[in-house]
């Protein structure tokens, strides 16, 4: 399959980058150091993006900007930070990409834990997540010429637990095999509409 | 209680009204028709009521626009629509309230059954009720002075299962007392956190 990556230099990234890579051909897309540019905040970018590349299988999100703070002290630009960003940026990667994605295609999302667990200073990103969540399920159901959609939403990664121990007290970190795991599960099986909950 | 309840003339506010003005003096807050005005798509309108009205001790917002639409006919938008609107008009009667509410005060929020069970044309909606389904989970383990905040998730509704057939079908509409009772046990008990489903 011809696999386009985006947020394959992350922490998740890099490993699904490195275990897909074996059997696929990934195409990287990013901001910078990628085979193809895009911003994934702005709609304009991401059409351009899949104007360059062409025949893809399946697209695999990896990234989204959102910021991390408390109720007591976000602002309301604060939150659209995530709203544009890992909110509307996966969507609009599939709303935009079901023209250009091969027949029978997948859409990847991420999301994480914090949909259904919180933690202290989470709130702009439960929001976030949980939307997504609940797209990916409806937006599943939708989509045309067999294309799929799903959304990995690990917990706290091994790769990055010590960055976040503070912020996640008591959660256990999880594999980075089980994580990537779940993006090898939504491009090559059949399932769609699918939360695949790393936890 | 001072109650002001936001949407006090839709289809489920009316109903919320009727019940809980038998015990609460009740403050209807709306664009029009209302005793405060308020347009919870603008946070400096939020920001005004909360100034006009004074020792409240319970927030119920009924009201919040959102796009009903194909994945492959809404444009980024349209998304925003239901975003500015149901999402962030919520998450700002909370971010923008928890200054002004009396301690130990309480907000109560609507979603619906499409953030778990989507149906056609409902992507948008799914999306904005899950997003606040969780932002919901997350705000309560931060709100000050024992201010509690929960979200009443209702399926489709006795009084408007007639007008919505075509759009949910099989789906069981549940009673007005039912959904009412949602409402009534976020605000007379002691709950916080939670995602009050009615189906």
């Amino acid at each position: 399959m011809k696999i386009l990556l985006i947020g394959a230099s992350g922490t998740i990234g890099k490993r699904i980058s490195a275990q897909l890579s074996k059997k696929h051909e990934i195409i990287s897309g990013g901001r910078t150091n990628a085979n193809v540019e895009v911003d994934i905040t702005d709609s304009a970018s991401i059409e351009k993006m899949y104007q360059t590349v062409s025949s893809i299988d399946a697209v695999i999100c990896a990234a989204g900007p959102a910021k991390f703070g408390l109720l007591a002290e976000l602002t309301e630009d604060d939150f659209y930070v995530g709203i544009r960003g890992k909110m509307m940026g996966q969507v609009n990667l599939v709303r935009i990409g079901q023209k250009y994605l091969n027949d029978n295609g997948s859409f990847t999302l991420t999301t994480g834990i914090l949909s259904d667990e919180p933690v202290f200073g989470s709130v702009s990103l439960s929001l976030v997540n949980g939307g997504v969540n609940s797209f990916v399920v409806a937006a599943a159901q939708e989509l045309p010429r067999g294309l799929r959609v799903n959304v990995v939403c690990p917990t706290v990664v091994e790769d990055s637990a010590e960055a976040y121990a503070d912020f996640f007290p008591g959660f256990d970190p999880d594999s980075m095999e089980r994580v990537v795991n779940g993006y090898v599960r939504s491009v090559e099986t059949k399932v769609t509409g699918k939360i695949i909950k790393i936890y």
